[in-house]
């Protein structure tokens, strides 16, 4: 059967999670290897939820008063040591360009793991006075960091990604910068990716580099995992310092400014899919779904079905719904197992029998119920739908992550609760050496802050806890 | 005076035409030069331009069956030799990385100058039978070409672009999809960019590096020369055969494919300026302008017209009107001046007076007119205005254009024309030898067959002429 066929093509996600991802991410021709270790190509039922992914972020940082730009790819290697953390942090990574038109260069060229210093450079060019602030730029682009260990969309060594950047006046400005696209990131991971996130402040071990804080947002895969899937970062004055953006403010004083960055990337498919994915395979929310509504018409020869199928797709269109009729030679079956497996959120099945009463079978992926609706009326239908399934994913989601958190007191804690696949809140007392320890005896990395949480004592050597931290292995 | 201040920033456009051009795209603030040498900042004001730009092409390339896509930067060195005359042209001007990670790389890679050859490799992976077919991606990306002389947006070493790739089962739906992106092109440039386009084939003098025949777009500038606008490539079985890309036909026998590739870029921004532009500045068609309307206060602080200027904007907004409200503490002459030298298609002067009267100023940008309309209503006043002015720039732009169309018979009437800003007719035989005589004496070269027409001999060694050719000076 051909249910089989499809099946037997994906791992088993309970017992091979990190094969079962591969063999999501290559059979639903999300993504293919490109030639050079470590690339990718994304193919277009990839890159069809990037473009969505795209227009609903950027429609927020243009509300947020951002506009778009874009900077150049090569970067003088120089720029990177003009802040001294920053170049520790990316040197390692870097791609470098050393010849173009057929000459060696006389300064090696960086190709941009991140844009802060050739920004930042441009920025002091463009800031004069008080009244030119604040600057908020955001870019759509490529960025590349040569990275030993890949794997597609979640650690590539080139990959998709949006940079703000933004320069301000006063620190506080420049932190509630950082704050507000935490929070926009947030809204749109939940809202538009049905992905509960937990966000906050990260440890100095785990901060971008350069950075005097840096906030990250992580989410909880189907293995208990946890992934990064954004980070908004306050720079206060570092890169201002390094690059002399500076402004003659109010006052009359030439001023240092205050700057922060955030982004997120191609990283975020790899969210989808580990956050909701099952043993069929993708299971996509509707507001990122390449196509939200698959038509498929049951013996399609038989006559006024096909004409009935063009009919529901016509009327969904206009209804503004993303709707494929699969009007191939497959059989039903194929194209139901097909369907699922590339995780199209609604399902409507259309076959004589149907059409005389009326009615159509509508299958929902994420529940994998199938229910009877009426003909009439199945644009409002299918749109009600739509919106369930986007909300319910969401809760779904968030219930089993929910259940999935858990409080340590100690190492042994701490590892169990990893181990058993959940994100572990335990106490720590400030210091690099309990956190290195936790990381070499349990895997976990220290996520984000628990905010507004309090532990009495740090897990590891008992001391009073600063913070409560928020524990996982994570991709 | 305000004015004077402005307008002594740009060059004469009669005079100094290149340094007009630099001047318009520097202070407007389309554009910056980075640092690293050929590079280009695109600033906000600029990149707005090319989102329109994006917006309107993606629709027409998805309504014509095309998915985007997105492949690798980096393509390994090995790949470019694999079609000869690829080599040859690209070679010569590709970045190169040599070092990633910290380590040497056993094989240098290219920054892709077009890419060709790494997604003909990705589609000989993909496609197995004539089912597969046609494959029609496309992708928007930043590619590198290392030039000697550089301007921003004309030639620059990195640009975007957008690269659409196709595979066809035969030679003729290749031909095909190459004159129908053309012609997306053609209607694209004259519609949305007011620029009127003359296509046409290449001759294999100015083909692109491995084509069985490349089709051009070319546009007149204000001082007479051209600017290759978009280019459409019939690669025959040449690109198929180098990187096998080969299907199984419902004959039961393997078969090498035909594909097409097509492209503009950031180069169309550039055209756009010296199409329209002028004394004051840059003037814009709204489909492709940032801003449509702005509306600057007169006499802001009486009481009343900030209150107004907000109602218009919002009326206008409701209609889909791209609209800016200038309320910055700048003189309204400044305004003026500013908005005019920026481009915005239309202004709207509101003062106390106008109020009173219940009617407002509008300018127009592209005739410098001005005429007051009713305040009643204004919303639909100015959409139209604004198909107006769309119509409109593209109508002058095409008479402008085609008194400067003239035919020689000679090489002396080739000089003359083009020495006079003219796009010259003239019959040619064919040979390399007359095409590159015409270059050295007049620093013409053929733009494009002029479709359709036919002249008795060579202008310049009196043979057959076998094409007549649009010669021109060009960017």
């Amino acid at each position: 059967m051909a249910k089989e066929s499809f099946v037997e093509q994906i791992a088993d996600i309970e017992k091979d999670f990190p094969q079962w991802y591969t063999d999501v991410v290559r059979k639903t021709q999300l993504v293919d290897y490109g030639p050079v270790k470590g690339t990718m190509v994304i193919r277009p039922y990839g890159y069809a939820i990037w473009e969505n992914i795209q227009r609903e972020l950027d429609a927020r940082f243009k509300a947020t008063g951002h506009k778009n730009a874009y900077f150049p790819l090569l970067i003088p290697m120089s720029y990177f040591t003009k802040e001294a953390e920053h170049v520790e942090g990316f040197a390692p990574e870097v791609a470098v360009v050393t010849h173009a038109g057929g000459e060696e260069l006389a300064e090696p060229l960086a190709v941009r793991p991140t844009s802060e210093t050739i920004i930042g450079t441009m920025y002091s060019k463009w800031l004069q006075s008080y009244r030119d602030l604040p600057i908020l730029i955001n870019q759509w682009a490529n960025v590349m960091r040569w990275e030993k260990t890949t794997r597609p969309f979640l650690r590539t060594s080139e990959f998709l990604w949006q940079e703000g950047h933004t320069v301000h006046a006063s620190a506080e400005e420049a932190m509630d910068e950082t704050m507000r696209m935490l929070g926009v990131y947030k809204e749109f991971a939940e809202n538009c990716l049905a992905i509960p996130v937990i966000t906050g402040r990260k440890t100095e071990k785990e901060k971008f580099a350069g950075a005097v804080a840096t906030f990250g947002m992580d989410a909880m895969m189907k293995d208990g995992k946890s992934l990064q899937a954004g980070t908004s970062h306050y720079f206060g004055q570092n890169f201002a310092k390094a690059f002399e953006i500076k402004f003659l403010d109010r006052d009359g004083a030439q001023k240092y400014a205050y700057t922060s960055s955030w982004g997120v990337s191609t990283r975020l498919i790899g969210a989808l899919i580990m956050a909701h994915g099952d043993e069929r395979g993708l299971v996509l929310p509707p507001k990122v779904a390449p196509e939200q509504v698959v038509i498929v018409p049951v013996a399609a020869k038989k006559g006024g079905v096909m004409e009935k199928c063009a009919e529901v797709r016509a009327s969904l269109e206009r209804a503004g719904v993303r709707v494929i009729l699969d009007d191939s030679d497959n059989s039903p079956g194929w194209k139901f197992n097909e369907w699922e497996m590339k995780g199209v959120p609604l399902r409507i099945d259309l076959g004589p029998r149907d059409i005389e009463e009326g009615k159509a079978m509508i299958f929902r992926r994420d529940t994998l119920s199938k229910e009877a609706y009426a003909l009439e009326g199945l644009a409002d239908t299918v749109s009600a739908l739509i919106e369930s399934v986007q909300k319910d994913m969401l809760e779904t989601a968030r219930a089993r992550r929910d259940e999935r958190i858990v409080y340590a007191d100690d190492m042994d804690g701490i590892l169990k609760g990893v181990e058993g696949g959940n994100f572990v809140k335990a106490g720590w007392c400030g210091c690099r050496a309990c956190e290195d320890k936790i990381k070499e005896k349990t895997a976990a990395t220290a996520r984000v802050y628990a905010e507004g949480e309090t532990s009495e004592v740090c897990a590891v050597c008992g001391k009073k806890a600063e913070h409560t931290v928020i524990f996982a292995r994570a991709y």
